[in-house]
């Protein structure tokens, strides 16, 4: 069953040995295991719902604790803590496109909002119920319907032909790519939050996957498909290409569930790979991979995957992965050829036709060699592609252990990037030096663009006793890092979405003609404001 | 020269021999040669200026005549009579950004409107002074104001590292290619209007260049700029990919002049390609070609460029080049293959790196293989590559002997292409039987896409001694293909935008919602409606 206050399958576990315990406690000190509420005492704590009755709408209150929050480190604060300042009032599992226009107008007459929920692994605040000021201005203070699609997950129309695929929105990674592999195809979108999350969460935030690379961002993927607000429904028809207009589906993405539903979705798929592998490089330092990666990306190699890590990011993988033989006999092989401490691996996919992946490897690989690069063979490669979708279980033992871990992310030019690099692990390093607090940080490059990256940082810290303390320490974190971002104009998210915890940073990007658009676009779909209220940007 | 009335340069001309002309006469029948109007009796009807001084605006008749249409067909019978409805009230040359937002403000002051100029080839009527319902209806109605951007052409940020280029909005093709192509680059963006065209041009419209299935469609290409609209300036950041919301981008692009002015650009830019070529291949059938090159795109070969003719295409070009020695032994070689009179051409471009252009070849030489496909070798790919912006100057020919030609496109799925292409044929190839003239009819598909597929149809018609007939019979024949297309959910253009010739046919794919979300988009950035009335959407 799905853990409700961490990640993924509460069958699953990620087991770490004395050798890695001791590994963290040398980087942050030894961790204090917190002490998490019982999914019980919270169920208790659920005040009566404010919805009015319908058919499809669960007033349940372990159902409307199972979707108060995501993934976001905030999100694990409150669930483990069980300090949740609120919950949807009801949840509805819509099975049809026409339930869910039924449950819009049921909002719309009953004064709720709604919050359209995919797979709850948002990390940045998407699914939340709206609090505060956005709760008390008078837009989106109702009771709140969280509306569930994950019933929405059928194949609807398999086109053979044109390689396009049309599923309801709610399919989750496994549910589609099973479909599909089937059917001889793949989509190829494999975001770490795969096995939970949805087609539709999917594109209205912008994600991206490991190989996309290869098969592209969701962006590229999504070919048309349906929108159902408050205002109507919005058909957006799956044209290869168009030059009429400006291209609705680019302000759908990234919607955030503020325009209305995407209930239907079809998708560009692509056959199976005939083969596919993932090769390990090891550069002797970050510098030379990142040229290496530069070059690799500007020669227009048609890999699938390039993934660079920093030396500390290179050391703490070896370190958690625990396999000390193997990772010895790797270091005895590369202080050979002269690769040292410093040293930063590079994972490199390759995935299609034979004879393609040949030529792309060979010219990848004399790339790299250029720069220094050990190709270590695909051992691992392997080991990462096998636990690609394992890693976020890691978040649970880590809790358990007494640490906090988080992500964040963006993306600029090539240009940039060095010191981008420097500017937010140096935000987060510092972060809690004024508390004593050590934070262990570390970064890959992992989506890359002949013109530049994104860039990757985990960070690392001590769970406190008062969990308001815990979150504190993320804040400031969050606070520094974001705004070493937008200082030196990246993103303030590659890949994750604006939700709310990025939402005071937009506008630096967007401008204010740009932010007046996004308000125009809310008012256009969602005249009342009911759609996913204070999520992207404030109020509309 | 530029020809005031015609296509490119007036020392350039595409004579042709006896044989062509009477194949055409085979065709069509015997043209009757048209009688045009001269410049100086155009220039003399001009009307006076309406629009009150400005330091940069020109009144002078003559850059009022040559500001006043672009390309189209209808632009075409304008000029060449000399039956033009309506002439810009000046013509302003802006050297800088300010100079744009002055003439904006000039603009509101004055109660004019603006229609921003590139290279002047619109074929759907972009640049054209409001006519008729939108000059009658209270916005739009002041004088015109046409502001040539051609000046601002300047490189002005080059950056090596990250393989950024930023342009002024008005640099040519030509312009553009050679400051690149000085510094190893290129953009890689060659529609056939390059020569004339320009980068802001391209992105307003959504271009797509002749290689865009290696350098991808403008949209691709364009990283960020500067737009300056009535409400103010917007800013969209260079990201190589961001999740912050809905992509800005994407409303610019194909906006067309409704927001205002792009002045800036900044593209993403490729090494010259180590090796280049194109080769030519000749299937039995367009149905085998047809499946051949679906299976290359599905195979996802780096490809630059795919480009495949009908047999009445293939027919035709073969025909007009005249060069019937070469052709003759071509037709030997492939009537020894099996390949006959049903013979279809396609053009296959390779770009990139030696060792990638040679494993795509022989792996999209063996699939074409498998379908009856006989490899030309180069030479037919080499006659294109040098003619390729030559081309367009046959339409100067062809009007000399009495002949319309014409040009439409759209795209749709594979599945729904073999229909499509009958139905536009059909409708074009009947489209005269009424008046007992014949129209000549052709085809390729020339932008490819794993999953469909642009479809181009070219159309000959005979020239009618009353302009105005000329017209009607383009008219038929457009609204006839037109309708084809939207019933068989094609977009209502794949590359050459909406402007008014397609703004009757815009509503059917964006729907209601969706064009409402234009008229917003008009409204925020331009809330007077001052900026290029009539086009895109009728109003706003």
């Amino acid at each position: 069953m799905r853990r409700w206050n961490g990640w993924g399958d509460d069958t699953v576990t990620y087991p770490l040995h004395d050798g890695p315990r001791r590994f963290l406690e040398g980087l942050v000190g030894p961790g204090t295991v917190p002490r998490d509420a019982s999914l019980e005492a919270v169920v208790a704590a659920v005040p009566p719902s404010r919805l009015a009755a319908h058919p499809l709408v669960s007033d349940d209150p372990t159902d409307r604790v199972r979707h108060t929050r995501g993934q976001s480190l905030p999100d694990w604060i409150a669930l483990r803590s069980g300090r949740i300042p609120a919950f949807p009032d009801g949840v509805a599992y819509p099975t049809t496109d026409v339930e869910v226009r039924d449950l819009i107008r049921y909002a719309g007459q009953t004064g709720a909002c709604i919050i359209p929920y995919g797979g709850g692994t948002s990390v940045v605040g998407h699914i939340n119920p709206p609090l505060g000021s956005a709760a008390a201005k008078g837009k989106g203070h109702g009771p709140i319907l969280t509306v569930d699609l994950g019933r929405l997950n059928r194949l609807r129309h398999f086109d053979e032909i044109s390689q396009l695929a049309t599923f309801g929105a709610g399919v989750t990674g496994p549910d589609l790519e099973a479909q599909l592999r089937a059917r001889g195809c793949t989509l190829g979108h494999f975001p770490q939050s795969f096995e939970l999350s949805t087609l539709g969460g999917w594109i209205v935030t912008r994600s991206s996957g490991q190989q996309s690379l290869g098969y592209g961002r969701i962006e590229k993927l999504f070919a048309g498909g349906l929108v159902e607000s408050p205002a109507g429904t919005l058909q957006l028809p799956p044209f290869p290409a168009s030059a009429a207009g400006p291209d609705l589906r680019e302000v759908v993405l990234g919607s955030e569930g503020r325009l209305g539903f995407l209930t239907e979705v079809t998708v560009r798929v692509a056959p199976l790979p005939e083969t596919e592998a993932f090769h390990a490089v090891f550069f002797p330092d970050f510098e030379q991979g990142r040229e290496a990666v530069r070059q690799i990306m500007q020669a227009r190699l048609p890999l699938s995957m390039l993934r660079l890590s920093t030396a500390v990011e290179t050391q703490t993988t070896l370190a958690l992965a625990g396999r000390e033989r193997l990772i010895g006999a790797l270091e005895r092989l590369l202080a050979l050829r002269g690769v040292g401490d410093g040293k930063c691996m590079l994972l490199l996919g390759l995935s299609g036709r034979e004879a393609l992946v040949k030529t792309t490897r060979k010219e990848a690989l004399g790339i790299a060699s250029m720069y220094g690069g050990v190709h270590a063979g695909r051992t691992f490669g392997r080991e990462w592609h096998k636990s690609r979708f394992r890693t976020p279980y890691l978040r649970n033992t880590l809790w358990d252990l007494g640490y906090a871990i988080d992500t964040l992310e963006t993306a600029t030019d090539w240009a940039s990037i060095p010191a981008m690099v420097d500017a937010i692990e140096a935000a987060l390093r510092s972060g809690l030096e004024a508390i004593g607090e050590r934070v262990h940080v570390f970064t890959h490059l992992s989506h890359l663009y002949p013109y530049g990256s994104s860039i990757y940082t985990t960070y690392l810290y001590r769970v406190a006793s008062d969990p308001d303390e815990t979150l504190r320490r993320w804040q400031v974190l969050k606070e520094a890092a974001s705004l070493a971002i937008i200082a030196r104009d990246g993103t303030i998210s590659h890949q994750h979405g604006v939700g709310v915890d990025h939402l005071p940073y937009l506008a630096r990007e967007k401008g204010p003609l740009g932010m007046a658009v996004l308000g125009d676009l809310c008012q256009r779909f969602d005249p009342e404001g009911i759609m996913n209220p204070g999520k992207l940007i404030a109020e509309c």
